[in-house]
């Protein structure tokens, strides 16, 4: 291995371990933002909304660092597709915090009212989408094609969560006129956990094309379909 | 000029062509979608439900060739950037095909109801985010930093927008229990538009990258406060 060679791969490692930090940030402020909701935290929402400055100074140092690798390295195939896959990552865990701000600030909203009832389905949605995201950077770390497969799989599932989400808060909009505002805000979260899992699903898809260099994202299954598992479905928001 | 850099530059300008194709697909799928549940046309949202297959071949064509010019020709600065930044866009390209594709299945649920009423600023917001869209691409074709600083600022007039309708349609949410449903449908479709404004301004942001070599994304404002004049807002829904 050359001393350019062995700088390359500390770099890109060390680019992977500041992804996975950035990561760590923007699941730490969406968990917030869903566990204040549920308790009907005010200031920890307050504090979600001011922003966390780590986030960005992360993601353009890890911008110009993706850019300094392909400037110096000129890398090709594998190693090309992981930097260009790196940006992409960046892009979306950037996103996925913007999104954490977008909670907090439709739960501060939320507050203002009545609870509507006790949240269920909602807390659950969250558990999903940040168990999806951290799966599909564990994939990304180790890239472990299975493991993104399996987060790709779970995504139907984020979903069937928010068409039962937006059901149950219709029923109760219908039947208690004072409900409406609220669950508005609530069917609005459902949205922005669902986008989450976007990114998560995202992610999964620049780790098999990191890996396999195939494109998976428009209808190729990612596994034969004789392996993919509907999964079960729990009940109640 | 080698003939090494004349097929570089011959090649970007190709790929930029690509992307700004790609832009007017999903521009007319976009205004497809809006002006169809203007009409309350099913069969259209159902053209555009089905896909178009031109989108994800043009994407994945595009992502090809950027590949292939990094691998090649080793660009660096602002070759390097608008390279970087065009697997951004196309990115940002799809995800607007894919939002006219949530806007269209939003409008079938809408039309199974009765009109909440004439839609005016929901249309307004579509113009508004198709708008951005094609000057970002614009910008982009031609490295034009003022027409990117004039898509970030629009980008403040489609959110007041979209406050608008909801503020309306919660009205009569609450004061004809019949439109909650479709009224809650509508407010999501806002949501959708507003999302297409939210890549515009990537786009816009990424140009400003290109030219400049500077990152606008966080707080970093792009024109002086002086220069950022408010927009006039229009009303009704």
């Amino acid at each position: 291995m050359t001393d350019e060679t062995r700088h390359f791969v500390k770099e890109l490692h060390s680019v992977k371990q500041e992804l996975l930090a950035m990561g760590h940030i923007a699941e730490d402020r969406l968990r917030t933002a869903v566990g204040a909701l549920v308790d009907r935290n005010t200031a920890l929402l307050g504090e979600v909304v001011a922003g966390d400055s780590r986030l960005n100074d992360l993601q353009m140092a890890i911008d110009d660092r993706c850019f300094t690798l392909l400037a110096l390295h000129q890398p090709v195939a594998v190693d090309l597709r992981t930097i260009v896959s790196a940006f992409k990552i960046n892009s979306d865990l950037e996103r996925v915090g913007d999104l954490a701000v977008n909670v907090a600030e439709t739960a501060q909203r939320y507050l203002t009212h009545a609870p509507v009832k006790p949240l269920v389905d909602l807390p659950r949605m969250g558990d999903l989408a940040l168990k999806m995201l951290r799966e599909a950077l564990d994939a990304f770390l180790g890239d472990d094609v299975g493991l993104a497969n399996a987060v790709l799989q779970q995504d139907d599932w984020l979903d069937e969560l928010r068409n039962q989400v937006f059901r149950e808060l219709l029923t109760y909009m219908l039947s208690v006129p004072a409900t409406i505002e609220p669950a508005t805000e609530l069917i609005l979260i459902s949205r922005h956990l669902e986008r989450v899992g976007d990114h998560a699903t995202n992610i999964a898809e620049d780790v098999i094309f990191v890996v396999e260099g195939r494109d998976v994202r428009h209808g190729a299954s990612a596994t034969p379909a004789v392996e993919r598992r509907r999964p079960q479905m729990p009940s109640g928001i």
